[in-house]
């Protein structure tokens, strides 16, 4: 299937407001004390938002664009008494294509700007996508 | 924040080889039936995979090419009869940035070639990521 070399470039549809600037600060996963954050979206993709709410437990795809692309070993958790791994068996930022995935609850909407809790990403960071974290089969 | 408008590039790090062809006839979830696959890895990024084992649960972020970019609005599950939603509370391929997340096995590892179940994911798409499933706090 590798015969080709294709690129496909991706467009952010918003930015995280967070007060998180050092990445040496911040958490390492959402869940490890990060704060709330705002996700300011494109007025473009409102429609896109519009059954989104308050107390909804939502995955937030993020371009993490201060990461290295040209690595594939870490240490884990940038420790580096720990030996090195694949990036692939880590959640290391750096790594070929830097995708976050950042599970969080809506605490506020404000038009196309959205209060989320524990987001470990920087401020500036760029959103990609937004996905419902699904329910049980009976219930798509 | 929205002051720029950068893109970025993503370029996959492999491709899915799997019996799914049709779109039509693709299950629309993981667990809805969809065959196992070959994750078929490019082998310069074989390093990143070293730790990966079979039985080991990952998240496989693809590139879903045969999506369409410029919707916002879908009916859910292409099912007409269903009142359109934002793609951003639905899981559909079609969306500004098509990222898809599937969380399989790894059910046989070759080389760079792992074969995982569930996968439903068409055959020859890209794949742009691997991240393990995090376990509890203790265990990162």
């Amino acid at each position: 299937m590798a015969e080709h070399n294709p690129r496909y470039e991706v467009l952010p549809i918003g930015w995280v407001e967070s007060p998180l600037e050092d990445p040496a600060q911040a958490p390492r996963q959402g869940d490890e004390g990060a704060p709330p954050a705002w996700l300011a979206f494109e007025p473009g993709v409102a429609d896109g938002l519009r059954e989104l709410r308050v107390g909804d437990q939502i995955i937030v795809l993020t371009w993490l664009d201060r990461a290295r692309r040209d690595v594939l070993t870490v240490h884990p958790r940038g420790d580096p008494t720990r030996t090195a791994q694949g990036v692939f068996s880590t959640r290391s930022p750096d790594r070929p294509n830097p995708i976050g995935l950042h599970r969080v609850h809506i605490l506020a909407v404000e038009g196309v700007r959205f209060l989320v809790s524990d987001l470990e990403a920087l401020n500036g960071t760029p959103i990609l996508d937004i996905k419902p974290v699904l329910g049980p089969l009976a219930e798509r």
